[in-house]
Formats: structure tokens, C-alpha cells, sequence
């Protein structure tokens, strides 16, 4: 990451700002924008970030790089925002958990040489200034999506810009990335939920669940507004993951209503076998 | 507990097992079935167990309590096996995820007064001797399910015994109980398992998911055969509430297809809220 003294974060949630907090304690100049301003003035008093940021980002100027950390579905018109002062930064890339739309966003707006898209999966059920950690990409893997265009230079930087906080860069193209995020991360996470919304509409307390129960419904506790983003920026996508558990779903219900305990087994094996593989 | 100096479990697995562990522990003599022989052979090695029974239950005359610790769909069975000889036993329980089943067989089986069933809350994804632990059931919730006839000597013994391995006793129906657990226990592992099926369809590996949907597949490393013993004995509850599932995961898709923003929202938000609640 030779040469970069300033980067600018827009967003100081749980990713941006414990982006911020990492760089910060490596002696890297950090300036900030978040829609909240409780957020911003708390990191100016711990002294994370070093200069705040209007909506206007005047001041963006002086970065090397710009991270985008907003939810994906504000992040397109945050980078708009941004992108007539972008002309010194070497590298702008963000944090969203999905990569088609940026990717075309920042082509669209002639950022497409110096945009690497990111995606560290580093993520919790909790958010906000308030949940950022210090390490908390410490060996996640972090999926890079590079533009049609991305400089040799910017790719470069991306890779030993994450690999400062800690990250494992994985080079993946966009839409194999939102494919594999549909199945890996989003379907999962909307499991999660439709469990807990079935349990709370039945009127079980989450604290009547056993041990696997309470795992199975933590990431229900997950921001509504972040997910609501997601899942429709990755939509087709996530739709036919959806569409792939609500028919497994059935089988079972049929094998099970119909007492065929040798396809009812079968599942469970399959299922076990793949759990077990890989815990 | 008073009285009570000798204890006789069918089956020596997670449950049956932990359970023999704290009564030997505890100074109580532990007579013990098992299928499997080499289970029998190392929890006496261990000095857990004072003597093996044979499959035809001799010598569990000198039981003061009888313990059926076998799978749900084997229980009638080896509780019929055993009934002839259980003249003397105060108390007669089981350790059965359902509990319908397994009451109606008891009254069937002429020993409706001194039986009454229970559900420790205690199970993990691990299962047989191997994966039997002291102080399993500490703080555990333990349903206690009456049969239509059961004395009040054998209910008060039943939450002694179960107290006395740190079990918190609850009462309840045996319907009550088999229609709560479809909904707070089997309905998880259901999801767990399809999610799990769903991924390895895919080709996702478990080692690619977050520590979010790790959570969620955990449960899907439970042995198979146990869990369709328990699907098919309480299957018309487990059913309604997989249907239950299926129609929200569907409803939850066709908001995201239609991009409806609000309808995504109000799920998710739900889903938090008794998340939150229950954490």
C-alpha cells in the first residue's frame, strides 16, 4: 500500500468503521462521511477519523483512496456524489455485499479504471459506528471484482489495501461473485428470517428454541433496511435460490405426510454428509 | 429421590449415556441396555455402568426406576420388551423428543400409573456413548408428560429424578408437548437439514459460508436416522408446521420478485423484533 497517507470512507458502519479504526491505529490519514452525524462526531472524538466530510465530499480531494461503505442500495448515488473530486485517488473500491451494480455504477461514471470492487465477508447481525471492532477483518476473505477496465495499478492496490487490515483477496468476476453470494449468503440469511417470522407469527419465544434453534435465528436479528438493499439489488438471483429451498422444502413435507422414511433419510444423509465435510 | 438406589436405562447414547454418567456419579447403581454391544462394554470399562442387561431384560426386577433412552421409533418396542419385568419399578420415564407415541404405548402396556414421560432439552448434532457427557442436562428444561393415570408418587418422583441431574421439570400435555416441539424443535432441524441439501445441490461447500450461515447448518449434522424416527412419529404437527414455513419462504420470494421494498421490510423487521425480544 506504498504511497497511500490519506483514505476517504464513505459510511462508518460496521464495515466502514472498523476499516476506519484499522487504518486509523496504521498511522493512515482517515476522512470520513456518514449520513448520521452522531456517528462522524464519535469518530472524530476517539480519534479515528481525522477530517469529516460534508455530502458534498469537498475535501475528498486529498485521498488516495475512496472506500465506498454505504448500504448498496444508496451506494451508486454516494458515488455519483463523489466521483467529480475522485481525480487523485489511485484506487476506489467499496465494501457492499453485492458487485454487478457497483461495477456498472462506477463504469457508468468513468471511475471504471481505478475501481475494484470489494466485498470482505466480515459482516455480523449487528451494525453501526457503534458494532465497529477494531481486527475485524483479520483472514476474512475478501472477494475483489474488478470493472472492464480496472488498471493493473488499481488491482495492485485493492490486494495490498485489504491485505492491510488483515483480509485474503480473492479475485472473482461480479456476477460469479453475486451468483455464489445468492446460494452462500443471501439465501441463508433469509432462511433465518422466515424462520423466526413463522416461530414469532406461531407465537414461540425465541427462548422456548434449544441451542440449534437460537443459531438458526440469529441473523434474523440482522438490519431490515441493509437486507431489504441486498436482496433487491441481487434479486433474480436470490429468487432462484429461494425458489431451489421452497421446493426442497415441499419434497420433504411430501415424503414425511407420506411416511416414505427411506427419502426422508436420504435428505438427511445428503444434508449430514455436506455438514459434515466441511465443519 | 428418596429410596431410589438402582436405575436401569435402555439405550447408552447421548442422552442415555450422560444420564448414567451422573447417577453413577451420584453413587446410584446403573443396569444398562444396549444395541450396540461395544457402548455397553466401554461405559462399564468406564465404571459407569454396574452391570449389562440382555436385550430380554433380565435382572431389571432390581430397578427402582426404568429408563427408556432408545430412539422414538424403537421405543414402544423395547418398552414392551421390557414391561414384563417391571413389577417393581416406582417409576417408569423415557427420554423421547415426542411424547404421544410413547404415553399412549405405556397405557397400552398396562403401566400408565407409575409412568410418566420426559423431554430433556439436552440434545446436541452429536449423538451415541461417544459423545455422552457429564452434566448434560444441568439447567436443561425437562417436560414431564402424565398418562392419563399416573400417580402422584410417580410424578413427584419423576421431578426428583429428573432434578437430580440438574433438570428444571416443566409440566405439560403429551399433545401440547408434540405440538410445541413441531414448531420449536423440529422445524429448525428441518430448515437446517433442506438448507443444507439446498447447498450441497449447489455445489456451495460449508467452508464458503459466513459465521451466519455456518450457524444455521450446524444442526444439519444430525444422525438421520433419530431425526426420521421423530419426524414420522409426530408427523401430522410437523407437517403443518413445514407448510407454515414453506408458504412464508414463498410469500417472502414473490415480494422480492415484484421488487415490493415495504412488503421485504415489514418481514424482516418482524423477524428482528422476536429475535431481538428472545436474545
Amino acid at each position: 500500500m506504498s504511497g497511500v497517507d490519506t483514505v476517504a470512507i464513505a459510511g462508518l458502519g460496521l464495515i466502514g468503521g472498523s476499516l476506519a479504526r484499522d487504518l486509523a491505529a496504521a498511522g493512515v490519514r482517515v476522512l470520513a462521511w456518514d449520513r448520521d452525524a452522531s456517528s462522524l462526531a464519535a469518530a472524530r472524538r476517539e480519534g479515528v477519523v481525522t477530517a469529516a466530510l460534508s455530502a458534498d465530499f469537498a475535501g475528498v480531494e486529498d485521498a488516495d483512496v475512496f472506500v465506498l461503505a454505504v448500504p448498496v442500495g444508496a451506494a451508486p448515488g454516494v458515488l455519483a456524489a463523489a466521483a467529480p473530486r475522485l481525480g487523485r485517488a489511485r484506487l476506489v473500491t467499496d465494501a457492499g455485499s453485492t458487485k454487478t451494480s457497483i461495477v456498472a455504477a462506477a463504469e457508468r461514471l468513468g471511475l471504471g479504471e481505478r475501481f475494484v470492487g470489494a466485498h470482505p465477508l466480515a459482516g455480523d447481525h449487528r451494525g453501526g459506528w457503534a458494532a465497529s471492532r477494531a481486527g475485524l477483518f483479520t483472514g476474512a476473505t475478501v472477494y475483489l471484482c474488478r470493472t472492464a477496465v480496472s488498471s493493473a495499478e488499481s488491482v495492485a492496490l485493492a490486494r495490498s489495501f485489504w491485505a492491510r487490515v488483515g483480509g485474503a483477496a480473492v479475485e472473482i468476476t461480479a456476477e460469479e461473485h453475486d451468483q455464489r453470494v445468492a446460494w452462500s449468503s443471501h439465501l441463508p440469511q433469509v432462511v433465518s428470517t422466515v424462520l423466526a417470522e413463522v416461530l414469532a407469527a406461531r407465537g414461540v419465544r425465541r427462548s422456548e428454541l434449544g441451542p440449534g434453534g437460537r443459531d438458526l435465528t440469529r441473523l434474523a436479528s440482522s438490519p431490515a433496511e441493509l437486507w431489504a438493499d441486498i436482496l433487491g439489488d441481487n434479486r433474480a438471483r436470490v429468487v432462484e435460490a429461494l425458489a431451489a429451498a421452497e421446493a426442497a422444502l415441499g419434497s420433504l413435507r411430501a415424503a414425511i405426510a407420506a411416511g416414505d422414511e427411506q427419502a426422508v433419510l436420504a435428505v438427511f444423509r445428503a444434508a449430514r454428509a455436506w455438514a459434515d465435510a466441511g465443519s
